[in-house]
């Protein structure tokens, strides 16, 4: 197996970008629960994220979520975020929540409804320029709840239009990358519902449109890592949405449901050359802390999808390379699983206090009081939410 | 095959209870869609259930959920309800919605939280007497995201004997049913998710202690009609919260994703005695309208589960037993399938016809002008919806 | 809606063809039950599909299985099946009975298994220039069983090596299906497990290469009506290997489990312009009579897809249009429905009276005595299964 | 944390009982490959399930499958495995294999076969008191393929009927398990499909009658820890059937596919008194090595077994129970994790060491040149199967 001393140079490049939407409030349909201290500006978020970012090392980007992030002054906030060591990310784009958006958005019948949709994300763009970004996100809560509600072709159609128009627009730095998702909130059809239906639309705008793979959107069963080989053999995975899940789209802490799968995704992110320097795939967390503190939430986050990076990175290919051609299934299984074994939370503190870094963040957090302060300081004002 | 004369009696007693909820606003964690017209009170939502019992005749009854549907005098309620035509039915309690049950409510590990959801419960009952409803329905959000978060053995402990302190309270004429749901919105384990765990826990209290079941509650593939006949076969069934899923618990349109799984469930029913009017099962409507009309979404649902009620009812029982004791698979399911494949929408209408009922109520509810009246006279105050 | 009148001359030309293998014994890992009467050869395959085609009308073609259905002579076996009023249809190749195999076939790392699997197909196509076969179908049983066996990215990258190999083969007029499979008999990954995969790798051989979509290959919950309209859009539908499930590859009777879902397949085929004679879509029947029997449950299935596509081609496109585009949910879901639940049996019955076909296929095959005949006759021998 | 030295006694007593079925040749529908040196008789078997508990002192019991396993004298055979260090464990029946059973064992409408079935069972358990053996394991493959097929509560009925006469004739100091499985064979329903059923079947029986949960035999998603615990809270749970799996039952080396589920398995076995020598839970494999040798296969299995019970022993009662009593939900998780995570092999190795077991068992096991010497002596016979 490979030691950490021949990875530990390796780790030096990752960055996992945070979402500014995880520090607020989120919830399911039956209650959002609100925390002391959430931020209610994105101000407030950014603050949150960099406090991330100061006890990891692994979190200098922040996500923004139009509209909820907007502000009049896109160059002060980026100025506000460098400030605090941190840079504007992805932008994400939002066209679920205005009420013209009921029977869809960019897939809409009705061209002035489409329209607006398309309009949206360029102003989403025109933010992006603002803010340095390289990433237009576009996730789509477009579908139908019925058999027959919509033209499930048509609509495909529809998107195909609007997301040429939208393409048409990025700059040539940027890229516009494509979530697909199984289900929800449209439960009889989404729009783009798997890998395969954000392929072939991205593939049909250029190269600069690239696949957004969600790890909780996926049907039951699905073998994820399949679909990250297979996205990094075509040359179209973009980006990562990080979290996990039991059951549906639960948006838990990345690596909380099924530690393993992470692992198995990074080795094939490696295996692939999806990481490091050479790289263009990002890394970006999209998680919902309902019932537990956030900073330390996105924190164990981070942590995880580094932790994962690493014992991905023992895996020594030469040696399953071996195993694999000889037939040799339990060998060649077992260094794989010799490297998920491995316990490098220990050699990571190490990494840690070699670079300036706490070697436990999460306790340095805790102990730092900054959640009491802003429990405190936070007073009055709307907490941060979905809706805002 | 049995003829639709033959069984055009035992029609007659059906009842499809309506839960008022229905009649609000409703929707995920992305987005809840406001119509014109909807109900702001109680009042106004079985103002609209008598709507769908008008043009049915299968829906003399309203369920009411607590806190949401509270008033002050429930006498006056019923009487309101009456003059409508209206039943007001089973009481459905809720404890995933205060802030102390972010962490349990009936299984909470503090005793002071878990006798204020005891409490509620007592609450219920009391209105349950005032308003002459049977059922007391108790269905838990409890449950856990992360593993180890909770105690999943003293949480099912605990809740055995918040569940005896309720039991304890009902009337001699009241029945507790406690429905079970695969997950959401916990997302690690929920603590009561299966209909095994359901019987276990009201086996252990009683009689009059029953199970719900709500058919979008199952895990992907689960053979619903299989549960119906056990529990049915162990005097156990106690209600059925009607609706249908495609993915988790869409809370869509019973019978609108699988009719012929909705044909099945029915058709275990009346196999198993569970119909007609000796037997003590309460069919009611658990449903959401997000993106469709509300009144005709429930008059569909309605109608939805009568005509599959009819078709089931037409399956010779002599014929296929014959079949399946041959061993005549293909002769079996064909029969079976004659059933279910027979169009009873023809002689439905004529059978409404004969009961002073409009032939197509779907037709006659639109023409009737009462969703224009509603949406012109409901101006101002707050929309009924999940929090009000 | 529209009428029956109105779509009866566009039945005439639908055609299913039937799988050889379905008339042989099948089963589980845990049992394969014999039965008097099965099929020792492929002339007596084709002899009892050529029943299945007399009572019905449906069903002309039998698609070969090789090795299973070699002969010496195809075109004598050709004449055979012309005199029986059959054709010889796709050619299902097969490499995964022969132990070289075990890790790979298309996929393997080592280069002489991978021509040996190459030179199967290239076999398949001479068997299909002396069949006048159109289609040459490959599944692909290659997959691993633990994380870390194969190299999943190399397996796809040899893959598209070892189709480039077959499809450079392929004739003028012949066609090139991939099939894809969600798992088993690998069971951690299967080297083409969704469209996706089939789509990428089929595209970048060229027009004649296509995807094939098995019903029962799918994750849970998936919505295949939608993959079926976007490789409609797409171009790339080459053909449907028609059965159904419950839970996994059961391979049922199509039909069988989710009528409904098996019509809204059939309605999105329409709308995408896969049905009728300018089509080039190919309908087959892939399925497995574990317990029932067997040329009865070949007429079952014909039948069940033509009533599916009666019912499919009622739906009224301009009335549905209509509904969708005003944002009719109830409306559109209604016209769909109503074309679902029209009886069309009645209605077949008379056309295939007034094409001198039986009214009711099923009891004239019953009355026939040709299944008692075959269990008297063929007696001795091997029976055929997936073995031979 | 709780520290390896305070557990690594608790470590001494744990036994894993392994198939002898596991040794045989197994495979899929699609096909089953062999392998030099399998097994030919059980002999054979309890020789290769010798080997395992040799090199890892956890497995000194091997369970018999009948009729796979019978012999004429099994005095003779619980010597021949007492020689090798070996006892005769679980009696499994086998009522699907047999021609009669095509439609039912247990459960089948015609009481001959019925009864057929019970003789069958009545026979396991003769061979019971002969072998020493305490739990007769029951599995049905009962079920139906399609709906209408059989008579889902009839079966039910006649299957408790059938359950009670075996149980009437099991001994004082045996038990009998019932085990449930999702499906497959049977693929529309099975008449023990999940833990609701077995218990209430059970339930009735009496007290030695108990639960068999096999890890691989429940719906997607479905929480398994919760039906541990909850089985060992009402009484119930009788053994393990441990494998793991992606999709079905793919029978896969347990800890394969999921190696966090089965820690929480194990960690709530032990919270709940299901491990230690006070507990009456049997722990055995039930697993297929299709294309891994199988030896090496079932030390693997065990080891994974050991390694996770370690872990999960790993878990401080207290701190968690601290945490979760705190709301502190990531601080709860983060025990959890922390015992997870935690490398125990090297522990394990000297734990092995010091009981003059091997360090590293698997390795040791491949320079024995045990499995080359099986592979030359064991020419002619037919390998053992599922079939002999």
């Amino acid at each position: 197996m490979v030691q950490f001393s021949d990875i530990s140079s390796a780790l030096e490049t990752q960055v996992i970008e945070l979402p500014s939407w995880a520090f607020g409030n989120s919830g399911t349909r039956f209650k959002v629960f609100g925390t002391p201290g959430t931020p209610r500006t994105i101000q407030e978020k950014i603050a949150d994220a960099a406090q991330v970012n100061q006890y990891t090392g692994l979190s200098p980007k922040v996500a923004l979520h139009i509209p909820w992030d907007k502000v009049d002054d896109y160059s002060a906030l980026r100025d506000y975020a460098a400030d605090l060591g941190m840079q504007l990310g992805t932008v994400n784009s939002n066209t679920f929540q205005d009420d013209v958006y009921k029977f869809g958005s960019l897939t809409h019948t009705d061209p002035k409804i489409r329209q607006k949709a398309i309009d949206h994300h360029f102003e989403c763009i025109d933010i992006m320029h603002a803010t340095g970004s390289q990433d237009l996100k576009i996730w789509l809560a477009d579908g139908t709840n019925y058999p027959g509600q919509g033209d499930i072709r048509g609509r495909q159609d529809r998107l195909a239009d609007s997301l040429a128009s939208i393409y048409a627009r990025i700059g040539d730095d940027q890229r516009l990358v494509l979530e697909y998702k199984f289900f929800e909130p449209a439960f009889y059809h989404t729009d783009v519902p798997d890998w395969g239906t954000s392929y072939a639309q991205v593939s049909a705008l250029g190269e600069r449109a690239l696949v957004c793979l969600d790890t909780g959107h996926h049907a039951p069963g699905t073998n994820i890592e399949f679909i990250v080989a297979q996205l990094l053999r075509l040359g179209k995975l973009g980006s990562f949405d990080f979290n996990s899940r039991f059951y549906a789209d639960d948006d838990l802490i990345v690596g909380a449901a099924d530690p393993f799968q992470l692992f198995r995704i990074l080795y094939e992110v490696i295996r692939g050359g999806g990481y490091g320097p050479e790289s263009t795939v990002a890394f970006m967390l999209d998680q919902c802390h309902n019932v537990e503190d956030k900073i330390p939430g996105q924190m164990r986050s981070v942590l995880n999808v580094q932790e994962m990076t690493a014992r991905a990175l023992l895996v020594d290919p030469a040696a399953i390379k071996a195993a694999q051609d000889a037939g040799d299934v339990l060998g060649a299984n077992g260094i794989l699983m010799d490297a998920f074994y491995t316990d490098v939370r220990p050699a990571l503190a190490e990494w840690r206090a070699g670079r300036g870094l706490p070697t436990d963040p999460m306790a340095a957090y805790a102990a730092s009081g900054y959640q009491q302060k802003i429990a405190e300081d936070r007073v009055g004002g709307a907490q941060a939410s979905w809706g805002a």
